[in-house]
């Protein structure tokens, strides 16, 4: 019989790098659910050197859960020769699958269920997806703290898959090291991926389900727009794929290789993670000043300076000056 | 000759009082700019009672530019038997033109100019539109103060109309003592509204363009929609209107005064601009507070704690308690 897992995140961070996916799941958990005991694992996750971060985002029904299902598999052939540094094999994989609009499910929605099953017997992949229960300011706060969880639990790869475009989805999808933006082929997708903000933010473009007709035209169209687009020494290139044959997916996964080249040689990977962090920073005190806004609504004193609005003898702006004091 | 324009909001608000156009233009002008002469604005203009505000808001092409042009007249007809209190008259109306996707343009849009022209020799009647130039919180803020401003000015009604249904418009629309739907006849318009979150604030339906097929239809749908809402004592009426012919305006502008009755004999005026007065409250203590985010943002503490965030020394939540406290 197996022991009863510990409550103490620090406890549970040594079981999760030994492969207790329990445990994992567990301080994943306190994560979402957010309050002072998130607070402790994030001290722990952000003490440890970041995961290599791919997200993935694009329309609904795109493709990307297939994708990503199938990255898993070439993930583990390691980064190959395109990186010029140690050649570390990647042992471990996670996937974060975030769905917004997706109401909590207990850690786990149905399709990932099936997909665990699928990988059930493969100790060295761990899906997961993300719900808030609490976590100041939401998923676009508690998926950087689970990335770094999972570094810190021992995972060098985390692809990150968002279910649409929305704006937190595209936020979130483009907070990583290396950004996918998947289209499909066919008359107005790519415009659509414009409109949607994606081009600012690829790295790297897929054109799944590419034994479709249009795959020529929506490439045209990718080109096109990325010759008016301000590139800095990155051009994104375009990979075609057929994710449910597995057609591609080498190539797609050599691209990020490519990328992550570029960004280590280029020395432009620490720049955009302390970029990063310093989004995150000011997300973290954006929310802290929300919950005080919310804390002094709902004080007395408050109540008091309405009534002095209401009677005219004061104005919305000394009101705030006096509450803020 | 003219003597030159003060600039002391005080001597301003007394010039506009008595009348004076240029003066009423340089404060609002003042409250679009923001800083502190717009807080000494402000001070002076929610000592005074606040006017009676009605909102027009609808999708892009109603015809709500037209439908307030027209209702301008109807206004100085005063409130009617409906009232039951005393029955001063309406001597003087304000339009606030609200559109947020317009860039500045001088405190006036083309349209209004147009407008203005049309009113120009009608000193009874003030048309102006916004636009935020450094207000803190933007429109939502600055149109309050506008319409106090205006009320201030010895304006007894200020209607605000909104050019689209965008998040901000409908805020802005729906913060007035009777907030106006305007939709068209034909199919989905209704439903559009509905999905707009127009059905939750209307206090009054305008079905315009009555002369196109589809009235019926509309009506329909409207009342359906009400049917499965959770309505208080006041069932939204639905008015028919031609605005281009001035058909119905005269109704319309009838049940504005059957709102505006039953909010005053049922108390509810008060409690209603209560409520608005706590929101706007809270809307400056937030947008004060994220000032502050931008304030500690820029500082050099901040650095600091994004270079213990990049060396994994500290997580964003102890970092951003080091930078409140």
């Amino acid at each position: 019989m197996r022991e009863p897992l510990s409550r103490d995140p620090k406890v549970l961070l040594g079981e999760a790098t030994t492969g207790n996916r329990a445990a994992l799941a567990r301080l994943l958990t306190m994560i979402e659910r957010g309050g002072d005991q998130s607070r402790t694992v994030a001290s722990l996750a952000y003490a440890s050197d970041p995961p290599y971060t791919v997200g993935l985002t694009g329309a609904p029904g795109a493709g990307k859960s297939t994708l990503t299902d199938r990255l898993i598999t070439e993930v583990r052939t390691g980064w190959g020769s395109v990186d010029d540094g140690p050649h570390e094999p990647i042992d471990q994989v996670a996937v974060l699958a975030i769905d917004p609009s997706s109401p909590f499910t207990g850690g786990a929605i149905l399709g990932d269920r099936i997909r665990m099953q699928e990988h059930a017997t493969d100790p060295t992949v761990y899906i997961r997806s993300m719900a808030t229960r609490g976590h100041l300011g939401g998923l676009s706060l508690a998926v950087p703290d689970a990335v770094r969880l999972l570094g810190a639990a021992g995972m060098p790869v985390v692809l990150v898959e968002t279910v649409g475009v929305g704006q937190m989805e595209v936020e979130i999808a483009s907070a990583s090291d290396t950004t996918v933006v998947v289209i499909n082929p066919g008359w107005g997708d790519s415009m659509q991926a414009n409109k949607a903000g994606l081009l600012e933010i690829a790295d790297l473009f897929v054109i799944n389900k590419a034994d479709r007709p249009g795959v020529r035209e929506a490439r045209r169209d990718l080109e096109q727009m990325l010759d008016l687009s301000q590139l800095g020494e990155w051009r994104p290139p375009i990979v075609e794929t057929i994710a449910q044959d597995g057609v591609g997916v080498d190539e797609m996964w050599r691209a990020v290789g490519e990328h992550r080249a570029h960004l280590m040689s280029s020395e432009r990977l620490v720049p955009r993670r302390s970029n990063r962090l310093a989004e995150e920073l000011r997300r973290v005190l954006s929310a802290r000043l929300a919950e005080q806004v919310e804390q002094v609504a709902e004080g007395r004193a408050f109540q008091d300076q309405v009534a002095e609005l209401v009677a005219g003898r004061t104005d919305p702006y000394t009101a705030a000056e006096v509450l803020l004091t």
